[in-house]
């Protein structure tokens, strides 16, 4: 059975075109990352929190005239019009080798890029990618099949089902059930320090973290 | 063939607990609203922005003491443990007669939440509401079936199929289909003052307002 483990180390730190964090866990994701990319439209908040990414990936259409020039060694321009600036640092990173990576920064401004933003984890984990969103509140991890996750007692979890059949769950306060609606599997919680979801397909989990500090 | 205009003029909002809107719309909607309903958890927020809403609904545990005493006149109790505030306001508001119903201040918090509240606005189409949720950045509607949507060309338009069966639209950059995944459907276009969705079943729609000021 696949597992999730509360801690995770990233190979790479994507920064995204949402909202800077400002919560200690992505922040800290963000200062001990050993590779960093930030899609070009977060590059300008990034570099004025006075810090430096490896590489700025994207159309290169919402990056400063200033910043284009001074970080020109570290750009590299994809015009695909098909994808996002996420997926464009995510294929960046996997091209280099990357394969367990974290998303910050990609939620909290217009909600249908939040949306997609987030919906693309299941993308990139068909990719093959190990990948969880960390945002100022939790983090989302996707899945497929039968998981266990390892957490803290009476955290907060929403299991989101992307046509997942037969998903039932074990440790968790409430049933599990085939949902239909977004709404249905939110504000779950874990009862114990593991929960095990079962079903077959993919599936997004969102794990609170209030405590975070 | 059902519409969707540009303009709508609620007879209630429903100020949730997200964060506190920003954007001109929002804000127009709240002080043109002839009825509001805030969320327990809103209501502090609501009442420092010197505003004072027509009722309070909700579990009461998120907000202040003297808020508390102060309008316990327009508070109405609720505890059930199995809905959200926002479908306690929005039940409050049809059980007296109100229809057509604007939702604000729902999204850009925690993201299970946001989630959830902008899909429960399929439930409380279910229920017979005319619904629209306003953000900073644009609005979602739901819809089932025909519908012909009036707005400005050129706008960005998202599209969240719910299980719906034969998707298509006219008016719009790029075709539509039975999506499977929330970003499918993310940064369509129409492309004049018109476009047409058709469909068997429910589906979401956000329509981008970038110019509102």
């Amino acid at each position: 059975m696949r597992r999730v483990d509360w801690d995770f180390v990233p190979e790479a730190v994507v920064v995204g075109n949402g909202e800077f964090p400002v919560s200690a866990l992505p922040l800290r994701m963000l200062d001990t990352a050993s590779f960093t990319v930030c899609c070009d439209g977060a590059a300008d908040r990034y570099l004025a929190s006075g810090r430096v990414p490896d590489r700025i990936v994207g159309d290169g259409d919402s990056l400063s005239v200033e910043n284009q020039k001074r970080y020109a060694s570290i750009i590299r321009y994809n015009p695909d019009q098909e994808t996002n600036d996420q997926t464009k640092a995510v294929n960046y990173l996997m091209e280099k080798g990357f394969r367990r990576i974290a998303i910050v920064g990609a939620t909290g401004r217009r909600e249908d890029h939040t949306l997609g933003n987030i919906s693309l984890l299941m993308e990139y984990m068909r990719m093959g990618a190990e990948v969880r969103m960390y945002t100022d509140y939790g983090f989302f991890v996707p899945m497929k099949g039968d998981c266990r996750f390892f957490c803290r007692k009476g955290v907060q979890v929403s299991i989101f089902a992307f046509g997942t059949q037969g998903l039932r769950g074990e440790g968790l306060a409430y049933p599990l059930r085939d949902f239909t609606n977004w709404w249905q599997g939110t504000l779950n919680e874990a009862t114990g320090e593991e929960f095990v979801i079962r079903g077959e397909g993919e599936y997004l989990v969102f794990i609170n973290m209030p405590s975070v500090s």
